[in-house]
């Protein structure tokens, strides 16, 4: 992938996660400019995390000025027309998918470059990908949705292992970016569809 | 304003909101260190996210042992005479108007020094000014209220654009700080004299 | 103490906040990834803080391979042998009070060594010790245990007070270590023992 193409494909995650985070903010009746900060934390939150645990600091996402407008346009317009956007549930999950397999890929090939070692660039990917989220439901009072289901979690390690294994290989690349991040929406869209969850501790009393 | 007074009045944010946090301890029936720490989270929290965003550190509220006392300062005081405090409920809110826009200021301010692009610095000044605020509702298990009324994330925008705009102009200095910070205090003040708030979505139904 | 003990007690504190925050995974129902990534953050989020806020990134625990091991070995133990860990809650419990003596005196340690001073090294200190407690927290939704009882945070003050005190007297080093973390040690079996409590308000109705 060309940096121009990838760059495009980071607004557009950039994008579909300041959606679901101002849809969070809405269905808890916040007003605009509480659903436009959980909305830019959601979208952001991710890359600010990553950026700060490299050590590059001012974060890119606050030196370019695209990934805020954008954010801030995305909740604005969730704002004004959620319901139609709720009508749109199923675009929000699959562009999502796409959001994750992009950020986990590029959070872990940022801190490999930046010399973080083979496990801990693999938290790194993991975190750029569902740190956004976390942020989101700790804003708006629910244990974060990625401890609690639809593994999650799995397919963004699976696509930051993809990464460090091309890269132990010698073979990192568009290409191995792509199949990382490919892997990662297809697992997320495989277990929506067929409602796959990863198993849960037996013995729990329900409280 | 000099340095000397800017810095005084930086100790003032932080004592009123350090009383702001520690009362939000005390609500919850904290223990004496529990209020300690969520009244020093509260107060320092800001300065402490825009440090480490701006990659100042370690950050300048913990080189400045001044920070930490006025902060415990005022969370033992908070322990001790709650009753006092609360009946004080005006000059507290009075306070925390008046440092936010310090806050929001001095965010912005030192985030174009530090090199950071006009909207990012604007999203740090946001921070510094609310970043306290929405540590201490996390501690204390609410959703913070920044997100939810009063137009306080309007104002803080408005102080910290402020602040970039005279920038932008090359008149930035005393008086457009002076400004952003007046502006602030009288945006949050006619909005609690007033009963302000901003627009909260429609038709969602209540949960 | 040499390095290789302190690195083997280290990796043991890194264990024994694994076992709890995963133990609070379970509590909650999380899946196997859930409990994974809530008993990560809990063991090394106290490192992560100390390392961005004394400005030494990438930190230290994603350099090292060996804590995400420690800490993912650990927290799959707890999701397969819940019952058999929680009738250990006695062991958890001292091994934590260990854990919290050891990251409490090396973040003071580290954080004097990056040129903090005193009282600011005591806050990063504190952090490094109760971080990955209140991570746990906020991400099972609860309002943080080290705010709300049995004198938490002030074994954690005393353990950091001790390291600085030392330093400022020119005789840190392994012996005032060792005294350090064995009184945050100490301070935690007391209190457990004997169920101390920090006062708590006076006059708060109950909510």
């Amino acid at each position: 992938m060309s940096i121009a193409l990838l760059s495009v494909f980071d607004l557009v995650g950039v994008f579909v996660f300041a959606l679901a985070g101002a849809s969070a903010g809405v269905a808890k009746r916040l007003d605009i400019f509480g659903v436009v900060v959980v909305g830019a934390a959601s979208a952001i939150g991710g890359g600010l995390l990553r950026d700060v645990l490299i050590g590059q600091t001012p974060p890119f996402v606050l030196r370019d000025w695209r990934y805020l407008v954008v954010s801030t346009a995305a909740s604005v317009m969730v704002f004004y027309f959620h319901p139609q956007v709720s009508r749109l549930r199923r675009v929000v999950l699959l562009s999502d998918a796409a959001g994750l397999g992009l950020f986990v890929v590029t959070g872990t090939a940022k801190a490999l470059d930046a010399g973080v070692p083979a496990v801990g660039a693999t938290v790194i990917g993991v975190l750029t990908g569902i740190g956004g989220g976390v942020i989101r439901d700790l804003l708006t009072g629910e244990i974060p949705v990625v401890l609690r289901r639809e593994i999650y979690a799995l397919a963004a390690l699976l696509g930051a292992g993809t990464v460090v294994i091309a890269d132990g290989l010698g073979i990192a690349g568009p290409a191995s970016a792509a199949v990382g991040a490919a892997g990662v929406f297809g697992i997320r869209v495989l277990a929506l569809v067929r409602r796959w969850s990863a198993p849960t501790p037996r013995d729990v009393p329900t409280t």
